[in-house]
């Protein structure tokens, strides 16, 4: 795990004795030492990105709530508005630093040292501090050359860390930015001592291997840890920033669902997918993964949306299996179709069986379920009528239950094995 | 581009006078000669994948009417559902196969001889047989060995191939497959002719690196195409995708949506976003980007689920710029904060200026749609104002176009420059 105080560098992949399960997990790359896939941070901006999203209002009150769960959660950092950007984001500010957090609090603000001045003020344990540094940025959002941002970069640098205050120096749409003017402003603020410089893919066009090889070369130019941001308006959000710590990176930038400018960036949530697959024993040991549902839930109400269906872990189907070999083999073990247990969420497994694509085996243990016996050879049969319903219209549980109730009640009225049924009816479940 | 009929090779990466545009484009890796990104083919399992979410239940009809707007988004196959699943399923697939798509017609179905006889005599282009490898399914699921996969395979495949249709063959569970099996099979299949494997990521835990390795691997191995199949459980799927293309994978799964098992697979729309910005050429040649809302829409409303707010490219918000600094840039050139263009999928930019992030150069040019006119400084002026109502509580376009219009009500009441105001207003548009 890298420091949370000061630079991290690579090394190797966590202490060797204590995690040997990680060691030998199939997801986790084999002696690769410049990997923190299981040593990262997150540095969550619900409340900064995530008030740029288009339904985003929060008051103080709600402010101080978001944080508190996320506190809770256990990030590493809660990153604010920038007092610049209105009085009360100023006042909220000072407020949420009084709050005792175990996180550390950050605010986001622009390369200017007036900015910078009135975000020393509020209490806060760092800046994050960002910049422009693509030709487009350059040309038609501030007009400055690379010579005037490094020069201002220094100064403001140099003013935070005389407060001593952390800070993170960062450009904007870095993936469009020139590779050598860069490297060469990261190396600058590197050595003028910031903690984190950051790489922003600001406008969602990079790819997974692009991201690693920009952040694998960066990891060669700096001694500082390595923040990354990534928009998902291409959907890779949640890979990029995996492969960005496979890379290197120390730290993560996500918001509760994603929410930020556009269709957002890393979703919290979802980066916890992806980590606890591929680091299990670092991830449940630091993160709170039982209250994902509930942080989600808070921010969804807090900016009137709802929780995609697909959603990963909290997505209405996110644990449901419907196919009949699927559902067959969940039966047997879980694992076979499901990379993610949901009791680690505080959620449940669903098994449909109420469908055309439904198997017998699915269909046997809802038979169990209910508490009734058949052969094998009845639940097939059973299984057919099921599956002639659901080709003419959708089916409901209680259609399904039905067929299953019905034909169980024509075996016993029917047949010879009547009485041995109902003795062993009470004692069956599965 | 590769051929709709037969192996796919990998090859220099397209043509080279034809496409010099996708050749400078800087999001595509220059000289790689392994990519596809710029030739890949879509196999579109709405009507297979799509079928095993929870909330779908296809009537024929609404088969059809998918189907028929899949064929004129054009994607290259449409797969669907076994006709073993019920005699529905097999009804439907032969009214889909009368219905004379441009594209291919696909069924998908377990390596079994008795499954590949139903399927051959509906009428479709091709077979998609599938079987799981991984010890998991091995053991927990048909309970079969390799020796017995192989063979069973080799023999579906030799029938499939009698009767002059189409054949892939894939394994489920690929990426917790052991390699040595895993390529032994495939260089088996592909021997025996295959016109595609298919490598499948079924529980949804493969990272992009781990994807282009094994595509990589499996591209040297196989002379054969090289379909893909991404499940999202840890979001990597579009990720995913974009690296097996990467890799010299073929052809990729995709689902409207997303929709499939648990949280779904690949989505069409947002591989549709990571693939435009990539190999803008191509994919606008290819497919009509324009349907994607409509297509969305449609499926939406057969599953009964809302497109999640934050979907690539028809999110609600997946065009809209709100924090002060981006709508300035937007407003002078919106290649700075957009890599794609919303004009390209029917769809319009919404720069929002109502809230407390706001800058002074959305609010101006605000000012301009209503047909007002202020200096910089009085916008200025104004915007504090619509700050200081937006640090208080949310609000709407309304609120703030009161705030611009009183605010301009009272430069003309209290000031000197009235007249000539007046006499501008009408002139300005922006």
């Amino acid at each position: 795990m890298c420091g949370t105080d000061g630079p991290a560098l690579p090394a190797a992949n966590g202490g060797a004795a204590s995690r040997p399960a990680t060691r030998s997990n199939p997801y986790q790359p084999v002696g690769d030492y410049l990997s923190n896939v299981g040593r990262f941070q997150i540095i969550e901006s619900t409340l900064r990105e995530g008030e740029q999203f288009a339904n985003a209002y929060f008051d103080t009150a709600i402010k101080i709530k978001i944080a508190k769960a996320l506190d809770e959660f256990g990030v590493d950092y809660i990153e604010l508005t920038s007092p610049a950007a209105s009085e009360q984001s100023r006042l909220d500010c000072i407020e949420i630093c009084k709050l005792g957090l175990k996180a550390k609090i950050l605010t986001h603000v622009r390369c200017d040292m007036r900015d910078a001045q009135l975000a020393v003020e509020t209490g806060v344990d760092g800046l994050d501090i960002v910049i422009g540094t693509s030709s487009f940025l350059r040309e038609h959002s501030h007009g400055k050359d690379m010579v005037y941002i490094t020069k201002t970069a220094l100064e403001v640098i140099e003013f935070v860390k005389s407060k001593g205050l952390e800070v993170r120096f960062s450009s904007e749409d870095s993936f469009r930015s020139d590779l050598v003017d860069l490297l060469s402003l990261y190396s600058a603020v590197d050595k003028a001592g910031v903690n984190r410089v950051g790489i922003a893919d600001t406008v969602g066009c990079a790819s997974p291997r692009q991201v690693y090889d920009l952040v694998r070369t960066l990891r060669g130019v700096v001694s500082c840890a390595i923040e990354t941001h990534f928009h998902n308006d291409t959907g890779c959000a949640i890979a990029n920033a995996f492969c960005a710590l496979e890379a290197g990176a120390t730290h993560v930038d996500t918001s509760v669902l994603g929410i930020g400018e556009r269709n957002g960036i890393t979703p919290l949530g979802g980066l916890m997918a992806r980590m606890v697959v591929t680091s299990p024993e670092y991830v449940e040991s630091k993160y709170k993964l039982s209250m994902i549902k509930e942080i989600e839930d808070l921010v969804a109400e807090a900016v009137q949306v709802n929780t995609p269906f697909n959603n990963p872990i909290t997505g209405f189907c996110a644990f449901t299996h419907k196919a009949g070999i699927h559902a067959k083999a969940i039966l047997n073990n879980p694992s076979t179709y499901e990379i993610l247990n949901p009791e680690d969420f505080g959620l449940t497994r669903y098994v449909h069986f109420a469908s055309r694509l439904t198997g017998w085996n699915a269909v046997k243990t809802r038979v169990g379920q209910l508490g009734l016996t058949m052969t094998d050879d009845q639940v097939k049969e059973c299984t057919a009528k099921i599956k002639a319903l659901a080709d003419v219209r959708p089916i409901a549980i209680d259609d399904a239950d039905s067929i299953i109730r019905s034909f169980h009640l024509s075996l016993q009225n029917g047949q010879n094995e009547t009485n041995a049924q109902n003795g062993a009816e009470n004692a069956v479940t599965a």
